[in-house]
């Protein structure tokens, strides 16, 4: 499971990287199966998701992880499960979120089929 | 998408009713591949599954769903995320978490191939 882990919180770091510093280059993260439900809306193919993730309304972002675990899922795909806090703009309270993958191996790397992401409000 | 987003609540209310009457019910929702990472701690099987759920040190417990988002995944499967509260035995304080199912479809029903379970401790 150790391996499993490592690979999911590499994959997760790289994922909240990109989105930190250009969220147009999650593209090459999506495919036009994926899906992403976000705070209960949802989006289908990389262009709709692209199109949502980067008309989020706020210049910056800060993930921080909390908890992430990854298990095996149907042929070598991966499910994470992550919670944590995310720091936006010039806010200093952190709003809480989960947020949940499934991760398809392609070569060496893996792309997102299943996205779900969801801010906890206290 | 809200037939399946009925299909998976269907499911989850299932799974925690039967989780709040009588844990070891909850054995014909598991197989011998599911498993459950649970705080981080990880079991495989059935048998492994049930036996740390009915090991959970509280006699009552109950879930308030707060988000439910679901989608299609591999093979007719769904991934499901679910974040909410916890009321555990006399404590009045509930307990924020977070949970995600990967349900594999058989016959006319489901049952759990990947479950995480987190707590969200504040």
């Amino acid at each position: 499971m150790s391996d499993l882990n490592n690979l999911a919180t590499q994959f997760v770091q790289y994922y909240y990287s990109v989105f930190q510093s250009d969220r147009n280059n999650l593209k090459p993260l999506y495919r036009d199966d994926s899906m992403l439900t976000f705070e209960g809306a949802p989006f289908k193919g990389v262009n709709d998701i692209i199109g949502k993730l980067t008309s989020l309304p706020f210049q910056q972002v800060a993930h921080r992880i909390a908890t992430l675990d990854a298990q095996p899922s149907i042929n070598n795909g991966i499910i994470v499960m992550v919670t944590g806090e995310l720091l936006i703009d010039q806010e200093t309270n952190a709003t809480r979120f989960s947020q949940a993958f499934q991760l398809i191996p392609e070569g060496s790397t893996y792309w997102v089929l299943n996205d779900v992401f969801r801010l906890n409000y206290g």
